[in-house]
């Protein structure tokens, strides 16, 4: 209507709105390779699990290791902050709902302990795994050299949102491509959701992004600042960033698509998005070896003054093992997440990755209204 | 916004998404011919029973073949693996939720009788009705000649999604090509959604297509694996094939659409995309007749390793006659189909299926907000 | 995706996915003229009262006349079937939920008397307001005459959808160019909801289309047949057949949108479609003069075989006069219909219905999230 | 469809449509400069506090503008009618939800008391801070000039829908270019929403304008006359016309969203949608210093024939200061508002208000559906 246009927008996609569409060909799901590489180290799954105190420490981070897929250590959590962290975590499970961000808020303002940071990345060396560990972007200059030096295996630089540039008056930013140069390990950054913001980092010489602004189960950042893209949306044009990089630089840096992902369509949408990797939190929350206890939590819940987050009830449901290669009786997708990406590959023709990049998806809002005709038996006894 | 787009996505549409624009001229309802043909056999309603144990038994094929449409047999279901199928049909009924997805499986991993292959297709040709009945690709080649000699009619390779080609290690994969000779009856080949995969199938030169993946009441496909194309779409993206390989080979291949129907509205909806038979699962449930005793579930949900589906309570409602013809004092859709699409048709000036393929259908979300202000009434007793 | 496309579908709107815009300059309300004419009719307030039983009566129909809109009553309802109309009235808003529809197949399987027809309509005219009534287009033919006979002023032709043509096998179709000569009265026709079908109707002689097919409270159409239009599109597609016409023939056929209307909004912006009037049922059955008493039901419920339609509970809760004028102290715009309709056009600089139809219309989809943030205190007593 | 179309319309935006794309660059939140200027007038934060009575006291005023922003008083509400008005307040937070309606009528129609304007306005200068207060257009040349004796900094010409021309039989409309030679002081004017109406409005003269019709929580604009366009859309209109005029007059008139902001979220979106201020109500009513005592009511509510709105509850959550600076253990975006916004700028790379104009925005629904597969915790004890 106006004569002037104030500001273009487009149409964004998440999870439930987009579905893929079956191949010309099918192939059977164990033809699939779904090998994922970072530098010199090569997972057997293309799943990362979650830098957050719900789902990582470092017994889990062994397990997951050897399962064939990267668990990555939150190194500003309460592994690092406490002696006894298991008696924390506890704590946090007990804590009545309506306590439980005032309770976050204390507890994460205790002082990282450098020693625990050693403790932990030689806890997990000695699993016989890859280790990989977080750390913010404020803190990086500070602990990577410990985490280096304790033998840390491939390094995640993670807050919200990350930036190749970041202003601030009260401290020197960090230099990414310092820290790459410095630490000569694989480097991991994020957050980031758009195009221009992963070129932006992929030119500091870092291995791979996470993708993902505001899309995580236990995240607020879009109800408190108004600021997220939709997974589907954001890890397309991540990818596209990708390709541009890879056809200019010669160097391939993987999208690994981080946050929002509930089920085993999920994940596959998020590979046939462009994904390398996916990074999975609250699915592996509900494994009997996490250590949430059965929930869940973002790292932006404990914020001093700006809490986004909250704290969900996940359950306790299954074997990590389970939860990733099955078998289960569960038919919601919440289980084998590993089988229904290989069949999934397989129904859409995917041999490979490579190949799941370039399956069909369409725009299909999931909306299900047979609730109205046929009564819903799920839940009964 | 990034310089390069990672992939094109175009809206699909499923029933509730649309509806159908009345004519410029209107015909008695009496005055439509919903005749179905496929091969010889032509059947008075254009309506298939789907394949599934809760829908099809034998007793219920010859009752809905006499009403006039046809009934697929499933051939790798209870009939098939039990001798005693009502019995465990009552084992599934009685099974509580939360332990009927185990019991399937369990139920599901008996072996198939061929004896019982060939005494289902007899009983259902001595009710003296035309025999279909359903194989998986995989079992195809092994089993339809045993189907063969018993007398069926119409053969129906049934999978979650078939392809002209499927790529496997351990077994060489079905050529549908081969099949249609060595038959040479009418075959029926699904499910696919895509206008290039109907199309690579009607080259193989099967009879008829069955389109749908992921939209059923029982379905959890789309949950599990991400995989699913809106019935709508679905629909008119085969039927589009449809008409491209009649211009070019003069041969024309039925487009059944499978899965997602559970009203008049939704069934006439299918037609109106290009359909020229449905194949319908949940009304039927319904009926009196209905093996499934006021149940239904998937056959995707018995998988052993990575189950997709959810049995659901449909109970049991009317007769399979009321259900198909009326007359009914149930104003919601679910009873009187055919009568439904004969209203239907006469409303939209359609004359027959193929003048139903040309009636205008519009993008119309089913969104009733009048609850807001009137007191729903429907269920005071 | 596919090479050939099946069918073009095309987006539709109905009254809670648009919204009016504000104009450049204000009008005082009391100053908006809101006159609707047809023949030489001239009514106050551009509103009529459905054909509906339990709307309209003869008694209100005098009292709605007096108001100034005018009241259509149905001739093939209980008024006209039933000696004691008022004791059948009372059975259906006494009769259970579940039995209700089979007791309306009884009750409108009685024959209409010819009797009850001329003195339904002499008593309306001795009431001293303008005489409305309706019939199906099946039973014009033989009833349109006996009504004229009685002095009926304007005749309203109405089904589910009527078409300039019929097909049928069993009765040779009504020609409504003939039927205009014969009466030499105004005609209303209806229900369309198309631009075609509105033009082949005009084109017949009659003066008034109704529009709408599906929307209405109590109406199930959709559901059962599939068919339907959002009365928003439907409007203005009638309206710009009514401009053509106009244009062409220099008749100005009126657009009376009919159906789905249950709040001053909705009223509002179907004239910014371009209505010069509507007609409304379920509002109006909420008055404590409506025969209804509280509830309301579609004429296509009582169908003996395939009903479409559900009985609704609106309450009674105001005077008619309140309905339309006002006071109230009800805020969710269910009462002061024509002092909306009046604000409305002052808020938009409409000084007439004409220039209502210049008005401008936006998408905007009718999402209401705060009850998240708030509590909705609405039904705190 | 039609040949003819009789009306475009376009899609619009709500906050709820939108979300911000974070930048390529970060900035610390403490860098951000959020500074709001009227005429010599200058915040230290961009919020104003509506005039409604839920919300503006004289008290809250003082307290307010302390704390850096522009709270409204509403000439025309309790506080002018009544000299008691605590007593009234009280009453209302009292009276049964059926029974409000009738008695803000009631309430409100009681005479304004020109003495009691200028003893509020005496208060809150008193009180050392800017005094803002608004006037109906109807009533403004009576009231305005005892207003400014009263020594008001900044008047607000504030209804439902207000234009630079107003039509009326019964008085003559307010001359907005007279208004602001008389007063020579600051002037707001609103509510307007779309790019032609907010231009006519700067050609008479004005400071800033108030944007929204239809968006607020306690609003039924919408519902009772069919108007209302969506905040993000009314604030991009408004902003473009901003543009436009200051491009030709090089007058800068402020763009002040007003209405629909119930988070963080929403705030810091109308920042990007173009606003140089927003006017917030229910957030604030949640205050312990706000005069509703937990309630939020809109001051179209008590219309004496056409009542719009309605009385929420909000409760009493937390201080004024908390809800505008935190700190908070709330995680859901209702407080800490101030924080929000310098957080969201910090991650969209934006220094001032004005780059935050210039940050992308995408098309992006709130839906979330993860409740699905995880139990939500929030409300467990």
């Amino acid at each position: 209507m106006p004569h002037l246009k104030f500001k273009e927008m487009v149409p964004t996609y998440g999870f439930d709105d987009v579905a893929l569409v079956p191949g010309d060909v099918t192939i059977n799901p164990d033809q699939t390779n779904i090998d994922f590489t970072i530098g010199n180290f090569k997972f057997s799954i293309p799943i990362l699990a979650s830098a957050m105190d719900a789902v990582v420490d470092p017994t889990l981070a062994i397990k997951f290791g050897k399962l064939g897929g990267l668990a990555v250590l939150n190194l500003e959590g309460v592994q690092t902050r406490y002696e006894n962290p298991d008696e924390i975590l506890e704590q946090i499970a007990q804590a009545p709902q309506i306590e439980v961000t005032s309770l976050l808020q204390k507890i994460y303002s205790a002082p990282i302990k450098e020693n625990l940071i050693a403790d932990c990345i030689s806890t997990i060396k000695q699993g016989g795994v890859t280790c990989a560990a977080s750390l913010t972007p404020a803190n990086t200059k500070r602990l990577a050299p410990i985490a280096k030096e304790a033998g840390i295996d491939v390094l995640v630089v993670q807050s919200t949102v990350t930036t190749a540039k970041h202003i601030s008056k009260s401290y020197q930013g960090l230099i990414l491509s310092e820290l790459c140069q410095m630490m000569s390990l694989p480097i991991i950054v994020g957050n980031c959701c758009s195009y221009s913001s992963a070129l932006e980092l992929m030119r500091t010489g870092i291995d791979a992004i996470l993708v993902g602004v505001g899309p995580g189960a236990a995240c607020t950042t879009r109800e408190v600042i108004g600021v997220g893209v939709p997974q589907i949306t954001a890890t397309m044009d991540c990818a596209a960033a990708r390709e541009t990089y890879f056809k200019k630089q010669g160097k391939y840096v993987s999208v690994i698509t981080d946050g929002g992902i509930r089920i085993g369509g999920d994940l596959c949408k998020a590979f046939a998005a462009g994904a390398d990797a996916v990074m999975v939190g609250s699915p592996l929350a509900q494994a009997m070896e996490a250590p949430g206890r059965g929930y869940h939590w973002g790292m932006s819940q404990p914020h001093p003054v700006l809490p986004r987050g909250t704290r969900i009830k996940v359950g306790t449901v299954a074997s990590l093992e389970q939860i990733l290669f099955g078998p289960t009786t569960v038919t919601d997708g919440t289980q084998n997440l590993v089988g229904a990406l290989r069949t999934s590959m397989g129904v859409c023709g995917a041999r490979s990755i490579k190949e799941m990049h370039k399956v069909k998806m369409i725009i299909a809002p999931a909306i299900k209204t047979e609730g109205k005709y046929f009564q819903a038996a799920q839940n009964i006894p």
